[in-house]
């Protein structure tokens, strides 16, 4: 019964006003980062139909990423962390950074934040569609859930170094960094597997776009990338000096 | 009578030279953003005039107006708090930063560097004109002022997040940050509204351009969408810890 | 006689070894901008010659102004002040930040670097020639001095609000914004008159491009650009808190 | 015997654990670098096959490398001093930084992150394969070398630079600074030499994409500019104020 106790006590936690409002910070963050990669997308298919034959194109989504993603990151890192990504909470989650109750709504928070930005672009452009994260035809599903489950390694680890205490004054920039690490991986990855590294967004994307081909690519990989990330980093590459600090319990609470 | 006086006391704080330094760093900040956005936008016309069909013309108007605001905030932020907009300084007046006379007096110094700095660009150029903001035939003038509004709620929650002490080392990167959010807007909303989220830049390009059609979308929105943000950012998602700060009186000073 | 005394006493601190390292700082940091924005020109070409038709050539070229500088400005803000510009100089000496020798020394630095620079590109890149700043057919020599002028106005503005210590930590993002306004300034007069707003890179791409033309515009609008920020800066928008700090003498000694 | 006992003292402390998680840190940080920057140059092709006559795949591949290294800089600067490239590490034994036998386990843990990188992007592909580093048809080995050696030049003194403690504030911003310098470089010299500055990203590239041609170029050049770079920031133009800190042994400890 212990642990059931436990996570009852998490889930109080969890619906606390201070803990309300995080969700609304994480809803506010997923709204405006998705309304910018999402609306840049969709942009750059208004201005040139067939967007994916022109490099510009790619430019206009990734710093549309990259900055919104950094401004996003900005404005709730005092409130919930700054999260607005479902795989950045998951790989909170891993580190026991955050019990899971709270990482659900969390994870709520930022679907719905994401579902109301496409809807949005989608009504009051009228003739547009949102445009759905899509995988390169040469490619198989597998190798994209690869891809992208590095990519996405690759920005919870910068997420991990970004909030760590021990970087000192570099932590004035942790914000920044965090969305040029998306920049380069959309850069990277833009016309193999769409660089999405971001389940919410590409929920959204699917869910008012209206296909949801190959949406597992953007959980399993992303999901996994996440969890390798957060376990690395705490607990190999960068450990916290004083070694009381043990392995959490299943419920989600440092033991 | 009371809040006449009142008035006339927060008139009579407007016109001190501390006062008036305020009034020319926001005239020096506008013109400064105004000439890179505008001249952008006449820029990509120039190489190319048919812009509108080149994604790349999309990146060179949303890098203008991300470098070019981040270093406009920057320069005036000791000053005058660094607003470079209408829709800013009305969601700080929302949010009882500044009085109602001090912001009338922002926002005349604000259209007027917008205007100098587009009649300087229409001047030198000679043969070019400058390009009012317009939106895209499939929208309507609704869907415009919705999509604007939207993107300047973003923009004035980033300022909100970007002044507020609490985010400490944070707030070294703000100007940059305001800077971020602006082009990620651009990046998503150019080929549909124009993603001007200023009053005053859409209010000088359309006096020395020659077209005011659609301006109320770049009013009406925005001002909304500011309003919005202020409210929100410090009543609801990040209030003050000490709760001795209630909301203030209809002559914009804290009662 | 004493202005004269003066003078040699200057001198006689412009050739200490401090000074000497501050001019190879320059040297070094125009050298290294100069590469990078003169490199990117002849990249942009060297990619379509026909590079003035194509929005994506004046991107290439704006960002490698703004990381350039940026980055040149940095490694040398802790021994010369980071100034990589004679108009910076200039107006750094109309400011009365340092005397009239040292900056005569700074000049003679920064346009070796930048020829030397210039003079690199042209030798390894074998069959491409240096490009040398130019102005639009349709404007004229007077437009296009005032354009570099208030643009070269905007530069030493936000050089003097970098290096202001009321910005506090602000500070800290100092020599990225001076890069940002570059980068804006370049997208908003490309195609106009070039965005050099930097005399020193004028020279050496023309010296070393084998075109004088129009020289002229480059020198006049950005020094009297450069006076003006100075003069505008520290004496009406934000002067210094004590009062006693007064006009400086003729001699470049604050009096 | 002296040397030789010195030397395998600094071996025992290149396997210490913390020294082995330094390793790691390369790998993971250069593995990530590589990803975005062989990645982007890989999207640019497959987005437009003859992706060297369009400007925007520089800009692509340009800001890659800046975003890219600027997050891989960051995340490891904590744990192995960030340096994701061995001119670097080669550039930090000649300022006496670190040991030679912690240099060559940095060098292999690099070299091992960048072909891995390679590996994954070629295999996820499928039909896609990792773009070498290759020097323009015009320009000599010579040249490219000089050009490559200058860049990396540029690149080693901007790392000394961000590490300084004496430039205070500034080094919040340091791991940025060093992507901008190495963005503004691809921007001027990539359809020159390709703006590599990197032998273990140039190497991987090289092993994976099947052709060492000119590999030469991309390791004489960068050492040679690393090492003058080491040599002349700490020696020259901003010695240590303490002038008790002489030359290092052959050994590679300060003596």
């Amino acid at each position: 019964m212990a642990p059931r106790t436990t996570f009852s006590a998490h889930f109080r936690q969890s619906v606390t006003p201070n803990a309300l409002r995080s969700y609304l910070a994480e809803f506010i963050s997923t709204f405006i980062f998705v309304l910018a990669a999402a609306g840049s997308a969709m942009a750059s298919r208004k201005i040139m139909p067939d967007a994916r034959s022109d490099p510009s194109s790619l430019v206009v989504v990734a710093l549309a990423n990259t900055f919104g993603l950094a401004s996003a990151v900005y404005i709730s890192s005092g409130v919930s962390g700054g999260h607005v990504n479902p795989a950045v909470t998951f790989g909170k989650v891993v580190g026991c950074y955050i019990p899971i109750p709270t990482a659900i709504f969390y994870w709520i928070s930022q679907i719905l934040g994401s579902v109301m930005a496409c809807l949005l672009l989608k009504v009051v452009t009228v003739n547009q569609n949102v445009v759905p994260h899509a995988i390169s035809e040469d490619m198989t599903g597998f190798g994209a859930s690869v891809l992208e489950g590095v990519l996405t390694f690759g920005l919870v680890y910068v997420v991990y170094a970004a909030k760590d205490p021990r970087h000192g004054q570099l932590g004035s920039i942790g914000p920044l960094v965090i969305g040029l690490i998306t920049g380069a991986n959309v850069l990277a990855a833009g016309p193999f597997s769409g660089g999405s590294m971001n389940p919410a967004y590409s929920f959204g994307a699917a869910a008012v776009g209206g296909s949801f081909k190959n949406q597992a690519v953007y959980w399993i990989g992303p999901l996994l990338g996440a969890a390798v990330a957060g376990v690395l980093y705490d607990n190999v590459v960068y450990p916290p000096q004083d070694s009381d600090t043990p392995w959490c319990g299943l419920d989600g609470s440092r033991v």
